[in-house]
């Protein structure tokens, strides 16, 4: 039995405290609970504060220590300068792990470093863990255990894990689980790193089994340099790791180490270096930094780089395939049968199979059919290593019993299917809703679309290539 | 006065009839149709379909012969083979403008291209001027006249016009016109360019006085290329000119030649070369493309390239700088006053002015006085030429009567506002609507927010130095 991480106590506390809950839905904290409640958090939920008597139904508590049973995570949401205080009552009550979510610590000059050192040393001698200050987390999508300022709907678990340094996701949390449709095992937000920091996260994700695939948003790294680097190699080798590292240009590292105090070591492109050693995958946009853990969780590696486009619009073909050509993609050359095969989709005139213009075929034949023997011919076709589709700008053809079920062809071949949409028709929204419930990712343009895959392909290169 | 363009008369058309008009919604034919009457076409509509007698409520004629008025406009969008009788009965009719929207011509092999050849000829010897084939066009918000295969709930008015080569557009009109809040002056679909090419577009949408910026997307230059260059180089002196081209790398203008028929001539180099020199902004991505028409339509330029950042979280004002440093902006320092202007919105700790961490003000100030102070002291401040702000995830706190307005200010002063979001609340949906409605653009990401800023800056630069 190998030995449990210690974080593991962080991502699945049977008790959590919400110290600074708040009863006022105008203020953050009112979420930190909200959310608990809201989303069905599995374990036992204790708000604290003394100007309470109940919150969202529960009894509210004056201090940490007037809760009768033991507390397994300890939210901190009160001011940087109150926070000594809570964890002194922490220490009493014989916590383990706790979380600060408040800011105004290293982050907000002398004062806030020095208090910020104070609860460093009183919790190191008490052996007790912490993530932040100035964080916001963990979020646990197996036990709805999520702590954002934010209002969340619902969770939607997958195998994507975060690990980001700052509230950079906060403000898309919601849209990732709505319209954007992600499958987020867990994520941690790390914040000032007081105690935790990426090296911690990084480790026990990279033996966590629900997490398929890593995300990481950095700014600097705090813990030792060498130890991450290793461990980014080891674990990319096992799943798929992919980076987002900000405060690339000295205004954004300077920025960087304000906000929450650490600094940034070391050039941008000797960063760069390290990672492409590492065997993880860049993103250089926050939207490319998503596109590739969804397309990471969602899509099997082609086994090639031979790629078929099938658009609504020569125009869209055409877009495409400059861009395969950027991401080292070749046009597939169909086979001799895949001919045969659209024959009875194709226009009344002498077409190109590679892009496929969808949208004339369906000028001649039924919009289902084109698009049922289009994915069917690719897939099925043993010179195509991967299909790039536009949907039609129009979802209720799509409507009826199965009609869907040509896109779900990849995921049983294991031959990566992706695809554009820019439609706002509820039920082509509906169509999206329900293909990516079934792992067959959407993306926003084909450009998009294909560069997703082409990490997919990059990723799977690098490590056939190392091994 | 200036005598009128050829073109006008295909934007501004009294009487249209379209050939091949259908009365089954399953069929792309009937929004030829049906589009018309939905948004309301300015003009007459007369349906030509020998198989139907009435087709939404409007008398259908057997043949274009048999309308009793005279016709300013031809849509055809019958089969290829049939096409050239149709134009004959056009000649017989005295009808000058001709749209073909079917494809199997050019881009349709040896058969095709000889249907292409054999009606241009009919045409020039009668003097008719013909869009197309294998184009959808034109779309004018003026009149509401929009031909186009898929289902339009509504055009919005506003100063982009658009060339196109090819359907590009069609898949993601009506999202253009929905949730991306577009406002289109004229739209051209080009398509095979038989007759009327991108030169001809061009020249009329320089002098239109209702196009404020003019997008192009080209796969290849069919007209004099020479006069192309130099009408580039003049319109983008009175306009901001927008260029997508696709069928950049041998495989795409391979693509590009067999869907319209057109090849395109020269490298990418040549034709990138040919840009700049033009003084026209290049896109690289449709998104891109569709981010600058926005940003020019609705942003005044800044004077300068000092750009303050508000955000909803640290990491993403990290994020925003990175991407101001890579186009080529720098962070303003604000006036000593400013700081004093935000001082009743700071957290109790000292924090940087830019970025500002709007996320951190509202833990202990209310929202809505936040992003007030922060819009009024950043658009009121002498040391900022433009200000990149993230939007909450919460619309609900801008619900109140006016509490928009601060957003406004940049266009009462000229400075540009450029917002972000990424939420799916309803309420902040209609926020952003309102917002965009009013010509503040938002954009998904502060990355694609700073870029289309940076491009109305480089737009601005290119042509103080050119002039």
């Amino acid at each position: 039995m190998t030995k449990q991480h210690f974080l593991d106590s962080f991502f699945n506390p049977e008790s959590v405290a919400i110290v600074g809950a708040s009863r006022n839905p105008l203020n953050f904290n009112f979420y930190l609970v909200g959310n608990l409640v809201k989303l069905g958090f599995s374990g036992r939920i204790y708000p604290v504060n003394p100007n309470a008597d109940e919150i969202l139904g529960m009894k509210a508590y004056a201090s940490v220590k007037d809760i009768e049973d033991g507390i397994d995570l300890v939210v901190s949401a009160v001011p940087a300068r109150m926070t000594l205080d809570i964890m002194k009552e922490c220490v009493d009550k014989k916590v383990k792990c706790v979380v600060l979510v408040s800011g105004g610590f290293s982050e907000g000059g002398a004062q806030g470093d020095k208090m910020q050192d104070e609860i460093a040393s009183l919790l190191k001698r008490n052996g007790i863990r912490a993530i932040g200050p100035n964080a916001l987390s963990p979020i646990n999508s197996l036990n709805n255990l999520a702590i954002s300022f934010f209002p969340l709907e619902k969770l939607i678990g997958g195998g994507v894990s975060f690990i980001f340094q700052s509230g950079l996701y906060e403000p898309r949390l919601k849209w990732l689980f709505s319209d954007y449709h992600l499958g987020i095992s867990k994520l941690i937000d790390l914040g000032n790193k007081m105690d935790i920091n990426e090296v911690d996260a990084l480790e026990y994700l990279a033996d966590d089994p629900d997490t398929k695939v890593i995300a990481i948003h950095l700014e600097s790294v705090k813990g030792d340099g060498r130890r991450f680097v290793q461990l980014l190699k080891n674990t990319s080798e096992k799943k798929p790791v992919v980076v987002l590292k900000s405060g690339r240009t000295a205004a954004g590292a300077k920025a960087a180490a304000s906000h929450t105090g650490s600094m940034a070591r070391g050039s941008d492109a000797v960063f760069d270096a390290m990672l492409k050693q590492s065997g993880v995958i860049r993103a250089q946009t926050i939207e490319d930094f998503l596109d590739f853990a969804k397309a990471f969780e969602f899509l099997s590696p082609p086994t090639g780089n031979r790629i078929a486009i099938g658009s609504m619009s020569g125009g869209e073909g055409v877009l495409a395939i400059d861009m395969c050509q950027r991401e080292g993609f070749t046009m597939a050359k169909a086979e001799y049968t895949t001919f045969d095969r659209l024959k009875s989709i194709l226009p009344p005139w002498e077409t190109p199979l590679n892009p496929f213009d969808l949208g004339v075929c369906v000028q001649f034949h039924p919009f289902l059919d084109v698009y049922k023997k289009f994915l069917e011919s690719m897939v099925g076709d043993k010179n195509v290593d991967g299909v790039v589709v536009g949907l039609p700008p129009i979802g209720i053809l799509f409507e009826s019993e199965g009609a869907h079920k040509p896109f779900l062809l990849g995921k049983e071949k294991k031959k990566p299917v992706v695809l554009w949409t820019h439609a706002v028709d509820e039920s082509l929204n509906a169509l999206v809703e329900k293909l990516e419930w079934e792992g067959v990712p959407v993306y926003p343009s084909a450009e998009r679309a294909i560069k997703a895959l082409s990490v997919v392909y990059k990723y799977k290169l690098m490590h056939e290539r190392a091994s």
